[in-house]
């Protein structure tokens, strides 16, 4: 199999992470070229989105999350999604808000800010999107509301779906990277007065898998 | 266990499908009233959306899937979520398109044009939140993409994550009946020369639990 990879994007990242806390060495295949995806990869694939894995047979899985899905199915240890239906469901529910209120907000800002993605303001389409200036505003918005959220379940719990690392931590990492892109991460004013999320972000960051 | 239903809205409607594929009966507690959702609803849950599953020991789980995903691992069968890897990955990665390009697409058509929801173009937000109007077109976009790729896949398949009905047929469908009420649904001219979304559609709608 082969992970088709842009590896400075942040939706890879969380697979990377995700094989390193599993152990997994994948082969890679780069597909990013400066700001965009090499034209032979958009010609295969013209969704144009990563990752991608390819199995041997050829399937195509995308998605990073139904990559790392299809991964904790051939390698349960260490478990990341759960193993009882409470930790299961809070993964899920946990992950999904990282991605969705955090993720997407920040993408929101940056591409809609980025002058390298002035026609391209979601991913995935092959005519041209143009920006709407007025989701960088709102994406903050969306941002300083989630921070302050996950500080309340991060005074609760060590990780974000529980007292156990699991993909949702994957997930909510590399959303607020992400973010730091656009100077909205986890050292921004949004997140200075979130002392869990501070607490958590050190901590997660400092793992081995972080650096994947 | 209870839960915190808006019977008619498209999220909770998610729940309900699952639930009556399963053959599940939950106490369901109507918490919608017209617009908005009920006061002491909104006191409790200051997140402010639906749907929510509390356990009998006072357990909260939210998120759609999250809720799905807990059903499932306490009644495996039938199974919605796969049962090898390959099938547990294509169907969080269509389940997952379904949401991201379908549903939240439909709801930027809808939060960001209906007078009703003129200050909150986002749900789960306490603050105003101005609606954004580039977003009605843009969402129109999307849809019309999304249209096309399923019905690329559908071609190919009886469902949306291959021959058997899943979870990614239950956001699917749920997402295409929210476009609809901003006029973009399955009956609208951005699917209407997609034969194999007509075919699928007019099979999932006739099934017992699209009523649910």
């Amino acid at each position: 199999m082969k992970l088709y990879d842009w590896h400075i994007a942040p939706n890879p990242r969380r697979v990377h992470i995700f094989l390193a806390e599993k152990g997994l060495n994948i082969p890679l295949l780069e597909v990013g070229d400066g700001f965009v995806l090499k034209q032979d990869y958009r010609e295969k694939f013209p969704q144009a989105m990563v990752p991608i894995l390819e199995l041997d047979d050829g399937t195509i899985i995308g998605e990073a999350m139904a990559i790392c899905r299809y991964f904790e199915a051939i390698h349960p240890t260490p478990p990341l999604f759960g193993t009882d239906p409470e930790s299961i469901a809070q993964i899920t529910c946990w992950e999904n808000r990282a991605n969705e209120e955090c993720f997407l907000a920040a993408a929101e800002v940056f591409r809609n800010s980025n002058p390298n993605f002035a026609d391209r303001s979601l991913p995935g389409f092959a005519d041209k999107l143009p920006q709407i200036p007025q989701l960088i505003e709102r994406g903050k918005t969306r941002l300083a509301q989630f921070y302050k959220k996950i500080d309340g379940q991060l005074k609760k719990y060590e990780f974000l779906a529980g007292n156990t690392f699991s993909a949702a931590d994957i997930t909510c990492l590399c959303a607020i990277d992400f973010a730091g892109w656009v100077e909205l991460g986890a050292d921004s004013p949004l997140a200075q007065d979130c002392p869990n999320v501070q607490r958590w972000y050190k901590e997660v960051s400092s793992r081995p898998s972080a650096q994947a």
